[in-house]
């Protein structure tokens, strides 16, 4: 993502609410943190918030938890909500430390546009690497699930290769996202990118728990 | 494929000493055949032979059968062979009954530009469907490994979860197969497609035997 810096970014993050920036003291309380057994979605990168705010407006019965490293792409997130919605929080962390936010507790994680890291290299920094997977397995309760949208075909046919020997079955694989199933609700990125003719990839995977 | 009648078909045919017209007889005899214990690969649907043909000339130690239900198609194939190869066997036959030919004695499946049977209601008469996923049990021998080329992006997603959902495991896909791994033996029908300028989908997955 490119970042501007956001100037008032610090008060805005301060006086906000829907924000957390320490969230290793909720792993294991999100329930309680949310005050009901709803089940929780993440998204891991959620840039600019438009996708997760607007699951959480038209879905009241899921939790919502949006996870984002930079303080400026936050203040923007959050500048995205006129008021405290109880289904959604976001979140100051980086996603290294996934596995310190959350216990067992995740019914679905999001990965939208994430950072492909391009040079094979650093192939193990991408979010859908088997780093990042096996961080994943002590976050999600019982069947684990992603899902996974991007413009980015090397970063694409990574992940379903890496979803796939991590035990993930594919259920569900679009080329062309937005000819072959139009979503109702997207990203930012998602509209530029698919507003300019590109294909946009879309997989969503499971795996029972054992 | 469009089909040219190949007016001295049956003379061709009957000529060839590289064509089974009765392969149920060779079921479970198949190294028999061969006479010797090379691992077998199929290519079903082997169209006009190319991929076939040059793949026999380019691994001898690998034995390769071609299946194709087309006479006039059969027939083509058969002329691109000048003299018999140890290693290649062409067969007219329905893929319907690849269970009757096979008994565990495959070692590699090739799909290459199969039939995409586009209407929903035909999905089960597609090469990758559930329908023949469950016939090829019982031709492989140990792993499983199946490789498929199409120039169909929705074939090819449809294939991607067909696979995972029968327990397959992706272990390489290209979504721009000539961009990012040109394959040095290629069919007539991607030579046509790639040169268009048309992607190119890929994806070699396996099974382990239980």
């Amino acid at each position: 993502m490119r970042l501007r810096n956001v100037k008032n970014k610090e008060e805005i993050m301060r006086e906000s609410d829907s924000l957390i920036v320490n969230p290793t003291n909720y792993k294991g309380k999100w329930k309680e943190y949310f005050n009901n057994d709803n089940p929780i979605y993440v998204e891991i990168g959620m840039g600019k918030g438009k996708f997760i705010v607007e699951n959480a407006l038209n879905n009241p019965d899921i939790n919502y938890i949006g996870i984002e490293k930079y303080d400026s792409v936050v203040a923007k997130a959050l500048q995205k909500i006129d008021k405290k919605l109880d289904n959604l929080v976001m979140v100051r962390a980086d996603a290294n430390i996934i596995q310190d936010i959350f216990d067992y507790e995740v019914t679905c994680i999001y990965l939208n546009f994430s950072d492909p890291w391009p040079k094979n290299r650093h192939h193990l920094r991408r979010l859908s690497s088997s780093v990042f997977l096996e961080k994943y397995e002590s976050i999600f309760v019982k069947k684990k699930r992603i899902e996974m949208r991007t413009d980015n075909r090397l970063l694409f046919q990574y992940s379903l290769v890496s979803f796939s020997e991590a035990g993930y079955t594919l259920k569900e694989v679009y080329l062309d996202y937005h000819q072959d199933n139009m979503p109702s609700i997207t990203t930012e990125y998602e509209d530029k990118f698919a507003g300019n003719g590109m294909p946009i990839y879309y997989v969503r995977c499971e795996k029972d728990c054992h």
